[in-house]
């Protein structure tokens, strides 16, 4: 993988670059949109391929290693193949989900056992295996195994579990070093910066993941409940400490605001599942503002569902027509908010990209926070 | 509306021909998708016309009537504005959803009372009201209130539930030429031949609809349960009654084979949520008989999910994906099946009218039975 940075915001820490791996380019700064289980929940491959048209898309290696299963995913050709995606993907550790989804996890040194969501069956997560499982999967980016604290968090145990995660990252690189790329391309791997809201602990985790060396750097462990002031915090503490020439990842951000804010603290790569989350509940986003589209409201309003027209379902059809498909719970509807909100989030990066290359993003970023912070 | 007939079939009764209405034309025998509330469920707008491509689709004016309600739908200026759908619909009557959905119907002469499936409200359906809704949905091809009798059906309450249905046909027309067209189309009106599993009602009620001399004709009370051999019994009576030059509808029929023996008997249109329905169980129809996507068997075939290719889901997933979809319950593995099963549908019926036009279909489509009728 190769990273270019093509230009630098004057007056914010705002960049624009340039990810090259096997699977193409990825142009930054980029929001990742999230295929859990090998899917946008809601959105065929051809419209997330020429509609939404992001360069890369998040799996969670949680769900993949539980359904379908390495197995089948290594049949398959990894999972590029199976879901037949021919652009970049990257994998999550698997660590979230386990403590997010699954009951009775027990966290130790040697790794996580946990139960199964699904059917309560016991599986354990070490940070070796999970290398192994990210290598069945085939992502173009991997993540390291990392415990991925709540908010709030005790000022001891962020303390400890950031060392436990700085522990499990040399496992996981000396594990990756015996283990062979399993597919004709090569996978990048991107450490994880923890430290929970504590600015001291964040600085020494930072600095821990700089010294490895990685193609790129992840911070971890934020958007888990703080308030975005804190985020925001923590964010410039790490990315003023991570290399300059690597992407850095912000884990699991954010609003639309937060995506903006958080760019222009440096940040490179997101993800979220925000966009498509709300949508199948009829949040709708937009550069005015956020849209309720099941409010009555919208009942009688006729006009093209955002008539900036990013996406075609945004001219395609109407407020009132998506607000019946919502009332009346057809399958639809998701699809269509899915469709606007990725589409959306998509321009928002693009367009902050623009801003960037141009140098007047910090002025454009001021604007559109403004201007999104609003319930239509 | 006109109705050019094109060609017959010299080894049975089927037909190919053009009905042409101000929504465009409809190239029969045609399949209409079944997009029961304003959207044919999991498929977009734009799915449905370039890749299903089915010259008119179905709305239920129960369903509509209760939801958005047809005070929206005349705001809209009609269903197809409502929907965004410029090519024909049609719309049934609401008295098979009444009948099936709705608890405490009370069936009487006057119309018929019943409770919202939705929220217990009462409401009642009579010839003169479901005109004008269906004036206010403003399909291009609207259906006579009749009562559906179900399977088994004592002769005497057919009997009697059919003269009723002419009762309330004459009801309906004298309605019609007080109600003027809403929009700036005109809607051409189709009776119902009743008289359930009797040769003798079906004849009576065949000639009573003959008279009318109305644009179309349909039949209904089949498909409710009754062997195919006494469907086809009854079409075959009903279409030896019913005019050779107006187009002939058999609703709420049925499987791909059930749809080719009818077409051999002389009806032109069909409609059936069958296609849709399964797909969202993961039952798909190919040209080689069905299969249930779900099956572990499917697990690790990654072969495409249709080598026919009808539409771009069959060869842009595998059937391991797809069943991997459905084992995860995504919503994406509804969508594909849907897709797939309407391509389908669309194809057999597409492919019968070459047949027909070729003078070959009665050899074509006893290959077809044949072939269909497998499990894979
Ligand atoms: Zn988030
Ligand atoms: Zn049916």
């Amino acid at each position: 993988m190769t990273f270019d940075l093509k230009a630098q915001d004057p007056q914010s820490k705002a960049r624009a670059g340039v990810m090259t791996t096997d699977h193409g380019k990825i142009e930054t700064p980029i929001f990742m949109p999230v295929g859990t289980v090998g899917s946008v929940k809601g959105v065929h491959q051809r419209e997330l391929k020429e509609d939404i048209n992001p360069d890369i898309i998040l799996g969670n290696t949680y769900h993949l290693y539980l359904r379908p299963q390495t197995k089948i995913l290594e049949k398959a050709g990894g999972l590029h193949k199976f879901i037949n995606w021919d652009r970049n993907i990257l994998t999550d550790s698997g660590g979230y989900q386990v403590y997010s989804l699954s009951s009775n996890r027990k966290i130790k040194e040697e790794g996580v056992k946990f139960k199964s969501h699904i059917d309560g069956s016991y599986h354990v997560f070490t940070p070796e295996n999970v290398m192994e499982i990210q290598r069945s999967i085939g992502a173009d980016i991997i993540m390291a195994f990392d415990e991925c604290t709540p908010y709030p968090c005790d000022y001891h145990y962020a303390k400890r579990s950031m060392h436990m995660t700085h522990r499990w990252l040399e496992r996981c690189l000396t594990h990756l070093d015996k283990t062979p790329f399993m597919y004709d391309y090569s996978q990048s791997f991107f450490p994880i910066v923890q430290g929970s809201t504590y600015k001291d602990l964040r600085k020494q985790s930072a600095e821990y993941i700089a010294g490895v060396g990685a193609e790129g750097n992840a911070i971890g462990g934020l958007s888990v409940g703080e308030p975005a002031e804190e985020m925001y915090a923590m964010t410039e503490v790490v990315t003023d400490i991570l290399p300059w020439e690597k992407p850095r990842y912000l884990m699991g951000v954010g609003t639309p605001i937060n995506i903006l804010e958080n760019i222009a603290l440096g940040v490179d790569m997101f993800d979220c599942v925000m966009p498509t989350r709300n949508a199948r509940n009829g949040m709708l986003f937009t550069a005015y503002g956020s849209i309720n589209i099941k409010n009555k409201k919208w009942e009688d309003d006729f006009s093209p569902i955002d008539e900036m027209g990013i996406t075609f379902v945004d001219t395609e059809y109407s407020k009132a027509y998506l607000r019946h498909l919502f009332s009346v719970n057809e399958l639809l509807g998701k699809q269509i908010a899915t469709i606007h909100n990725l589409g959306f989030y998509l321009w928002l990066v693009r367009e902050a990209r623009k801003h960037i290359l141009a140098g007047d993003f910090k002025v454009w970023k001021d604007m559109m926070v403004k201007q999104m912070d609003n319930r239509l």
